[in-house]
């Protein structure tokens, strides 16, 4: 009895023991959540007001540390040369025969690859396609051009008023759009909520009937992207404003959109060498996106774009806006249970069977004007030209719906690669009505194709002055430049910031 | 003291109670493993032992009734028609198109869509391709023709040696090969372990240093099905055997596969409209496999047409070859956690962008046709009309490596979308090459699109005495076949198949 009362007393004591440790563990797992409570308090806690008019993003970053650290790493180009090359790329120096497919548009004078959002003002204002405005009256652009680049459009806009914002010269908003696309562009200042701030989606969206101020965060985290990432004109048919407008009223496909600027009688403009009545198609991502796979299944554009972060055992979005092939442990394998390196070459691996078709097509495109102009300078007639002018201004129309969108060979590989497709056959189809055209005017032969082998070779070609435009641009730099910048700071040193 | 032994005593016969209720379980869950292995050897110990040459595969369903019950559902036309129409559409009347594409050719007198595997022999004999033999020396056919239709063909190949099985007609082996592609086409009769029964396969591989008889059994769940599911050619150096071969030397590529004919001088046949030198590709259904994410991810053919399946608690291979849409829960749905009519969604949208193209090239390749016809008679000479010619060539062989790879709009619908861009530029070149021939030949306009909206319109406009062909083959299935099956019936007749 007495043994078995030991042994009881024993196991008795093991069970405290275990308990004591069960305890203590439980007790350090308790101040761990208590310590990211925290922080967490301490990283929301704002650190100074603002007034409500304010764009500029450092302020911003006063309370948002994280967000606005890691959004300043777009101006870092380094991450995006890892896959894209140096970052920033002479896309006309790279392919000359862009120049030939935009003569007669301001992308035949300049067109980079883009670089980050921190360098959005910076990038508009050098380029060669705003020209070189000697006044606020004076340039080739509207007013409507500033409208994707900055946070002072929605201050502008709210000031002056919509129309108004899309009436007048870009140059006459030098002085206010300054700071680049950033906080204001898509939070509300005061909670902090995601929020469209350009009319263009509300309105686009109006029309087919969906309110979109009452979507889901989910779809916000696509839609606040959507705002500038997609395909849209300028309405001049007030002939006062540009303005802004998605023609997306059929619908988003190629198919859609080119109906509804056919139905229009609308054209960007004339082309220089084959006279077709050209569209401009201006980075259709959204639309794309919508079209492929991780749409269908639910991801936003932020899901890979902008992955959540933890730093300090505090998640937060990381504003480091970027291709996701530079984070691919945070975008793709947070669903893709593959290796980085194998989960990069699929992607470029759609990317090459995309390009190859589409680098014929600009072939096809560029012999295809080409062939018009000497049909033209044989003695063509309006009538003679017609058809093949209308399906240029539709093959090209498809190569730039699928060459301008972003990420278009992987965010709707298939869709993409059928536009390219209908491209081809549409080129094919003018040089054919071309060839019959031009046996007619007593040109049997094949139209030699043209030496655009450089950029240069490329503007002679079309007759654009160059140097004029580079020296013109470089007065404007030095002259009018100066006085926007001091104009804003002026201004922006009138608004508050109180510390707390 | 005595209160708190009580105590121990009753939790000892509580902790008493428990064990006693989890031991009984255990009995529980351990008898349920017994009686599965008791199942697992009534099933898999044979009930019939057989001869070597065995080819009836009813009888090597006595030993494996599961998987043999499964096969014979590839008899069942109604699973297939649930997604693909009715089980046996004629492809010429849906498309009329095709009888111009093809014509000079076989498939212009008859294209069915293929029906389950039970049907290989049924319908081969049938078919208007095979024509009407009236003995063993007659018809247009070789004893090639026969290869991917039933495992006699192993064994007449292991009796009169490969290269001897491949000289000869086709009806020269009409009494041999009777039983439909089954068992013996890719097991072993004493393992069971799947193997490689046709030299071509080997072969390819072989010329390319590899050896797939030493490759995993997860490789070989596709390899037995590529032994027929591949393009493939008839080598006629030897001037005597039509000698089965794959064109794989320089790759599995559409532009691989080309070069290699290119570089043979090979063509199936001469055009009977346009006389370009044709290609005919033959279902590239591994080829195109082999590019999608499917085989990149490791999946193989088994996988999704032939899944595991439970019955009594065995699991088994599901010998029912057929659509994995008719049967997602257990294909696509071990991996894609989606509704099953979603990823039915997924795969009809990625086909319908795919045959919107499909659909244009065929007319695209019609017009060539026609329009190189229209030369010839015009008096165009050979020197005129090569280039054209070589462009059809290379176009059409662009649209048949899409169109006949069974599946290739899902398989790799990207590189299948990217092969009809090709096909589409190179018909428009011949396009423009064939519209200078004709100004050349004093013909301006366009031509005319030929009437052949009917199969029976079609074939009169390419000249195919349809009716004759039909009442030749209805005579062949009275006289010929009827000697054939009673030649396997006394064939057959003599293998013992001894019950244990």
């Amino acid at each position: 009895m007495k043994s078995e009362s030991k042994k009881r007393t024993f196991s008795t004591w093991i069970i405290f023991g275990v308990t004591v440790v069960v305890v203590f563990l439980l007790g350090l797992l308790a101040a761990s959540i208590v310590d990211r409570r925290a922080e967490g308090e301490f990283v929301y806690k704002p650190k100074a007001s603002f007034e409500p008019q304010e764009t500029r993003n450092q302020v911003w970053g006063i309370n948002f540390p994280r967000e606005y650290q890691s959004y300043m790493k777009t101006a870092d180009t380094t991450f995006r040369s890892k896959y894209n090359g140096s970052a920033m790329i002479d896309m006309l120096a790279v392919d000359p025969r862009l120049v030939v497919l935009w003569a007669g548009y301001g992308f035949s004078k300049d067109y980079n690859q883009g670089r980050g959002h921190a360098y959005a003002i910076k990038d508009v204002v050098n380029s060669l396609r705003t020209g070189a405005p000697k006044s606020a009256e004076d340039g080739p652009m509207p007013s409507t051009c500033w409208t994707c680049k900055s946070p002072d459009v929605v201050r502008v806009m709210s000031e002056k008023g919509v129309r108004e914002y899309y009436t007048g010269t870009w140059a006459s908003l030098g002085h206010e759009i300054v700071n680049p696309i950033g906080c204001a562009d898509c939070h509300d200042p005061q909670s902090m909520n995601l929020r469209i701030t350009r009319p263009t989606l509300i309105e686009a969206f109006q029309r087919q009937g969906k309110d979109i101020t009452k979507v889901s965060h989910q779809e916000m985290r696509s839609l606040v992207c959507a705002q500038c990432h997609v395909e849209y004109y300028f309405d001049k048919s007030d002939k006062k404003s540009n303005y802004l407008t998605l023609p997306w009223d059929g619908g988003m496909t190629m198919e859609a959109m080119e109906a509804y600027y056919d139905n229009l009688g609308f054209s960007d403009w004339t082309h220089a060498l084959s006279k077709a009545p050209m569209l401009k198609a201006q980075h259709p991502d959204y639309e794309l996106y919508t079209m492929g796979v991780h749409a269908d299944r639910g991801v936003s554009c932020a899901d890979c774009h902008m992955p959540y972060k933890s730093e300090g055992g505090q998640k937060f979005t990381d504003h480091h806006i970027q291709s996701p092939l530079n984070n691919v442990a945070n975008s793709c394998q947070v669903c893709h249970r593959e290796e980085t390196a194998k989960l990069i070459a699929n992607v470029f691996e759609r990317q090459d069977k995309i390009i190859e078709n589409r680098d014929k097509l600009e072939e096809l495109l560029v012999r295809a004007h080409t062939e018009a102009k000497l049909a033209w300078d044989k003695g063509a007639t309006e009538q003679m030209m017609s058809g093949a002018l209308t399906d240029i201004r539709h093959a090209q129309w498809r190569w730039d719906y699928a060459a301008a969108s972003h990420g278009a060979s992987f965010h709707a590989p298939l869709e993409t690669s059928r536009v390219i497709s209908k491209g081809i056959e549409k080129a094919q189809e003018a040089r054919l009505k071309l060839t019959r055209v031009l046996n007619a005017l007593g040109v049997v032969d094949e139209v030699p194709y043209p030496d655009i082998d450089t950029k240069e070779k490329a503007q002679a070609y079309i007759g654009l002055p160059a140097e004029k435009l580079k020296a013109d641009k470089n007065e404007f730099l030095k002259t009018m430049l100066p006085q926007w910048v001091e104009a804003a700071k002026v201004r922006e040193s009138g608004w508050k910031v109180t510390y707390l």
